[in-house]
């Protein structure tokens, strides 16, 4: 990967308006292939990645986390908090934005905002995880919790997993009908269910997607099936998980990165040495992912900093042919590096004399 | 604190113009005054923060550091990396940027450039530690370095632990006659000297601030003499250091956060137990600071979040009348806030309708 400067001081910026624009041009389901396939790129090689469990700090209403990692060539962090009670007052429960950096300089070669950024590499990297787990052929998804996250996860399935069917279901049904609205002209069937329970019927793949920060059960082991994938999306933190323990126990799991996973992950409620196995591996080939039609098999995504890696690291190839950028003049530049208080001085003498 | 945000989608941004407009606003001394005032008020409600060493990512020529924070109302991070080779190729060796947010809802209140900031902060930072630790009536200061922060040093020094005469040495003669120039009308005696030996001639208070990462002696035992204060700067990463061990061992030594400094200060070269007094307790009044003239103190100052949460705190008090600021269209904002997707169709509705 290239990360070119053209300039020492400025920094290119995404912003949303400018994010918004890129993802139309593109195209949503394009863009989050796009995505997918560079998460499958950088999980193939995650050996090398510097790699920890994200560095959160926790309130009563939520957390800001920060999540950096680095290839040893680019280093990437994301901003990002979580807060449920935020939709109350008109905000966003999730917001994020992340910046790229060049490791052998240390500045920065891009900023953007990740909000949308992150609902697609979500939306990619769970359908990405499906293409090894779901059973072959699936093409119906049930989907719990119809908030921002659901179209992108429905989108994300369609064009990287095969889905041409989606069961809604949320608690509150304005959230379910604005999703099927929303995907009216997206070719796919599109049913609203008046119940978690009616939504899974016939589903191949389960996925959730819900905001409560609490120990929740969204899924009862009555609901699952054998040959069904679930991918858990919404359990994230510690204390909020969405399945009830005994399914887990039916369960091939699969993870992103188990330090992390251990603490905020469905599998916080068994015990620390469960087995599990790194998806990683499964696309490199060490390990196998789906083997039978009979297994249930549970991606218990929490989100890891490689996919956002692999995010800015697409996007920041796609911004060289598509400037949906501005600069910001966010980094110091004095014309003699050792002489940052010079150049104070010298606007202080230019503001005079102007 | 007050974080009052007028928009939910704009973060007010300080550019590296903007920053240089305020500082030259208020002034380099009463900013760096200001910056003192408030880390002392954080320093002294030090057991409420969010405490953590930062978060380093290194490679072979330097680190890109997370440096997060929080007090329960407000949380803040900076990023800045250290290449001491940049400057070979025009860059600095230190930049930064930072930002401030609230806890209530997650949200970024501000972003800014920091890496003028930082200079400030750590300027005021030295100087307040000074005021605890220096000897009595201490006017003559050592500056051994004479890079990006030697300015910012001196000025803080001067402002608030009374210096009017600093002795300057560095390597590379042509950086201590452009920190004397810069610094010359500022009503202070600067006297460049030819060796480090000169420089701490005579001088009360000895300031390291040397960027080469490795293990290097800029002081050696005989050179410090009774009574002295030794400000160390330039030692903050793990396998860099300035001092010789023995100034270690006779010096009485304060710190900012022990787990942190531990790692990155001069007392890497200590056993892990050695004794440290942290530096809040001797600015809350639980820990007596200097205590007799003939002793040796030293601060050995790697930089801590706090620091940067004060100075952010500032910045922001100071953006309410002094509007040296831009808006970021940072933060996605759908009318409805769990209709993300919704907002991506409706940008694209309306760009096909312009």
């Amino acid at each position: 990967m290239t990360l070119t400067r053209k300039t020492t001081n400025l920094v290119p910026f995404v912003s949303v308006d400018n994010m918004m624009k890129l993802v139309n041009q593109v195209g949503a389901e394009p863009f989050m292939m796009a995505i997918a396939d560079h998460i499958e790129e950088d999980f193939r090689r995650w050996p090398i990645f510097d790699k920890r469990a994200r560095i959160a700090s926790h309130s009563s209403d939520g957390a800001i986390e920060l999540m950096p990692t680095s290839d040893g060539v680019a280093y990437s962090f994301k901003y990002v908090n979580g807060h449920p009670k935020n939709t109350k007052s008109g905000l966003q429960t999730v917001t994020a934005f992340g910046v790229l950096s060049d490791v052998d300089t240390g500045y920065p070669a891009l900023i953007t905002e990740m909000t949308i950024l992150t609902a697609l590499r979500t939306g990619a990297m769970s359908a990405l995880a499906a293409k090894y787990l779901a059973p072959k052929s699936a093409s119906v998804m049930a989907i719990i919790g119809n908030g921002a996250q659901s179209e992108f996860q429905v989108l994300a399935f369609r064009a990287i997993a095969g889905i041409d069917t989606v069961r809604l279901f949320d608690i509150d049904p304005e959230a379910s009908r604005r999703c099927a609205a929303n995907l009216a002209g997206a070719g796919l069937n599109a049913v609203i269910c008046k119940t978690s329970q009616d939504a899974v019927e016939g589903a191949h793949i389960i996925t959730t997607a819900t905001a409560d920060k609490q120990y929740a059960t969204i899924l009862t082991d009555n609901m699952i099936g054998e040959g069904v994938h679930i991918n858990a999306v919404g359990g994230d933190c510690p204390g909020k998980t969405e399945l009830h323990r005994d399914i887990l126990l039916r369960s091939d799991i699969f993870v992103e990165f188990p330090p992390q996973t251990r603490i905020e992950g469905e599998i916080q409620q068994l015990a620390p040495d469960h087995p599990v196995t790194e998806l990683w591996r499964v696309m490199n080939g060490e390990k196998p992912g789906r083997t039978s039609s009979s297994q249930i098999t549970l991606f218990d995504s929490v989100g890891f900093a490689i996919e956002d890696f692999s995010a800015l690291r697409y996007l920041s190839k796609l911004l060289e042919t598509e400037p949906f950028y501005e600069n910001l003049d966010m980094l110091a530049d004095p014309d003699e590096p050792r002489d940052l208080f010079g150049m104070l001085l010298r606007a202080k003498g230019s503001a005079n004399a102007a």
